[in-house]
């Protein structure tokens, strides 16, 4: 293909994808396919002569369409989002065009910089403590998710202890068994509903994890005394917590853990290297009305958010902020310190790739530059308000059916979690004198055979809705269990949001419910 | 930005990347900029309100061209190539805007299952063993990076040696501690020429690394001799070689290890995972001439390349090939072992998040179909041809002026690497009765100070013509040392590369070592 056929195809393909967008509303939300759907639609090896983009174009409709997840539609509510926007899309564009493995400064001298100029825009721009801004020991990088970054910040703990123990000792095979004995001590701390990948990070790193508990009366966030406890129960056992991903925004619930007493406990733990993770959330730090958040952050060694998820930038592109960049460099630049420059010690140039696991870079920052620009603060503010009041809707349309449902996590930064309330059994409701039976109904003799009942009904009862409303594929919807309940998430964040759907879902949700009560 | 706006403002960078790519020959390939051009080119801080289309793309070749290395000129020849191409830039806007986080197979079946089938092509199309594709134990993923894979590798093949051990141990604190000081003693290998990420990788696993000698008597190669002889000083150590890097051409001088001496080597250590590096030259397995590099591979348990070199996909796309996906899984799944499904086993249904240290994912197999349907394989192997008769064509340029450039290692996978010879001393030609002095003549005396020397001005003569080649910013190059010896490399395989470009990249090279001698 020369420059005037990607003229040509390049500019059809503009249109199919504006054509895409302008008809997602109307496609369901999940595709029909069966796994291996896909094997049979190509052929089984690549062909030996070179084909037309005519004919490569139209298998876009026939073989990939079909097995799409739309992500971008108004109907999607599953997880949380990954919204994308023209203005990143053209940011993607010139960074295909500009192609190359940007690994030093002067691989790419534009992609380097601009990402520590931009990084700083987006620090400002959720009021984050000045510590992250690139001008004094700290700064900003561009990784490509919120679990890559995760593994980064721990594993830049696990040595950063391992150097602080061992400062005064000599190179040699001494301190290398020395260091693997502190190591295989070692001990990562996560909210028992921080995600996953903290754990994945942990096995990673080759260290032990604990999880922190965070149970339902403290809305499943970790309190600065359950983490205190657990880490004094990790070295009562001759073990060391090192790491601790806070949680601003939990995949669950979208709990916040208390940053502001947390901040207050590293005083007393300043080898505890405390990443906050607000992967989802961190995005409604633009809005002021969200920035109270912000202070303690100054006392926690590093933070992230994904643009991609939230604030349009289209994936990946996760935010990584450090307090000092000297202790990624310690752990990840092979450059031996003769050959540090001060350049990169004072910010003049700077080596992303001692920040990071892998080597070569993309420049993913042109498209956040692009979507800053398009949206402007305000833009940015009003997305995300959008959204976080089509969650209040979604759950003032729960409290109106309060016969059915029964909300478990009021909404949260546009997240609204619940269950539907089990149909009590008929001994229960004679019992009952409540007009409204439910919880009260199973539980007027208070027992705990009662209440687990209970509990186990409305979690067969929210699982059976549940899976009713995905198997239409109309709407998506994500399911959680917290502290042994079983709920659902509705989460309404996309560009094309609007409240019709949230009332279309909800609608369909009662329907769901009351058929399963006809049965 | 709405659709149609993006309609109008996609066709338009549409053109301007066609515009570059048509002007690309013409610009210096490195920028003139110095460190910190770009912060006082663009404000502060985001802009309050949102900006016009037209205001942002202009800063495009205000701010961001000026400060570009030009990856994609034919008179790019420094590191690796990193090819872009026009079909792989429209996979990546369809990607973009198919936009979703991609973790698992329901998130977008598409996604998974392309990229299972177009593995299973690309594996066929380098002749590998059939223990890769993905119909056994085996199978493909695309990950971002060769040193993102090597992590991946090691550590999964740390765990292996761990699980191994340990296999009839009861769960439990007692079995942490043994795991931890199992962990303590391994060491990770590779030939002291591998990339440096292997190193790297032993870092964030936290495990010794240790290199395997490849002198310049085997031409820079790792023979099985000398792994074993490393394996076995490591043994008498108490410690335990895990992982190994082999290198199917390696960074400096595009070395190849003894691959089938290696495979040997297995049988006497089934422990010792085997990754087969082969980032840049793996591309030529794509022409039968190259294939006889492959049935060795069966021995191994991982293999990668990376299509974003040499293989026309645009940055990032790393294939990374496993015998068995177990290996992985057993690692990366955080899912526990009774929630496992009969589909993944089966392959039916693969969750690549289980195989790789991130969780979200691209959908980057798109536009590795899209080249190798646009491209056909004879379109690829005539594209990997062409660089290597380039790099036959420059060896034979050096040998031409063999007065005054001696070739260390000869053309290999399009590569050249050599010195430029020192004007000997006087004393020396005084002795010299050679009509072209050089080596002997500062050897006539065959003392192993005239040696020493020799290469101490071989390498100062190197370094200032290669300094003084890069510094016009006219042509890129890089240099490396390897076994003490400074060398230029010189490769030339990008899409717009041309014989023109050999001969006027060694033009300047003979103006340059010629301008020294005047002084």
């Amino acid at each position: 293909m020369d420059s005037s056929q990607f003229r040509e195809a390049g500019k059809g393909a503009i249109d199919e994808i504006a054509d895409y967008y302008d008809t997602l509303a109307e496609r369901p939300v999940l595709p029909s396919v069966a796994p291996g759907y896909l094997r049979p639609l190509i052929p089984a090896s690549a062909p030996e002569e070179g084909e037309s983009w005519d004919k490569i174009q139209s298998d876009i409709d026939r073989v990939i369409m079909p097995g799409l997840t739309h992500w971008q539609s108004p109907k999607f509510m599953a997880f949380y989002p990954c919204n994308s926007s023209f203005p990143a899309m053209l940011g993607d564009m010139y960074s295909g065009a500009f192609n190359s493995a940007a690994f030093n400064w002067i691989c790419s001298p534009a992609v380097t910089e601009l990402e520590t100029v931009v990084m700083d825009w987006v620090a400002k721009l959720l009021a984050l403590p000045d510590v992250f801004l690139s001008d004094g020991e700290g700064g900003g990088i561009i990784q490509g998710t919120a679990s890559e970054v995760i593994v980064t910040a721990l594993v830049a703990a696990r040595e950063r202890v391992v150097r602080r123990r061992l400062r005064d000792m000599p190179e040699g095979e001494e301190k290398l068994d020395k260091a693997a004995d502190i190591r295989g001590k070692l001990v990562a701390l996560g909210s028992e509903h921080a995600h996953s990948s903290t754990q994945k990070a942990a096995i990673i790193a080759g260290t032990r994890f604990r999880s922190v508990s965070a149970p339902k009366d403290t809305n499943f966030s970790v309190t600065a005394a359950a983490l205190r406890k657990t880490i004094e129960e990790c070295r009562a056992k001759g073990l060391e917590p090192f790491y601790f991903t806070a949680t601003l925004g939990s995949t669950g619930t979208c709990a916040v853990d208390d940053l502001a007493g947390i901040a207050e406990l590293t005083k007393d733990y300043p080898d505890l290297w405390i990443h906050v993770d607000a992967a989802y959330a961190g995005s409604t730090l633009v809005c002021p009305e969200y920035q109270h958040l912000c202070p303690p952050l100054a006392a926690f060694d590093s933070f992230n958010f994904n643009l991609h998820k939230w604030l349009l930038v289209n994936f990946d592109c996760s935010a990584f902020f450090v307090k000092k960049r000297k202790d990624l460099m310690d752990t990840y630049s092979i450059t031996p310190s003769y050959l540090r420059n001060p350049h990169s010690e004072s910010g003049m140039v700077t080596d992303y790739r001692d920040w990071q696991i892998p080597l070569g870079r993309r420049f993913r920052s042109l498209k956040v530059w692009f979507v800053l620009r398009s949206y402007g603060v305000s833009g940015l503010r009003a997305f995300i308000r959008k959204h976080v009041k089509l969650g209040e809707y979604f759950n003032e349309l729960l409290e109106s059916r309060s016969d059915i449902f029964s909300v478990v996590t009021k909404s949260a930064f546009g997240l609204v979690t619940f269950c539907v309330k089990p149909t009590p059994p008929h001994s229960a409701v004679a019992n009952a004198n409540q007009p409204n039976p439910g919880h009260e109904a199973y539980l007027n003799d208070f027992t705990p055979t009662a209440e687990a009942q209970y509990q186990e009904d409305a979690n067969q009862k929210t699982k059976d809705v549940y899976e009713k409303i995905n198997s239409k594929g109309e709407f998506f919807l994500t399911s959680s269990v917290v502290c042994g309940q079983y709920i659902i998430r509705v989460v309404s964040a996309t560009t094309l949001a609007e409240e019709k759907y949230m009332k279309q879902v909800f609608d369909a949700l009662v329907e769901a419910v009351e058929e399963g009560q006809g049965q």
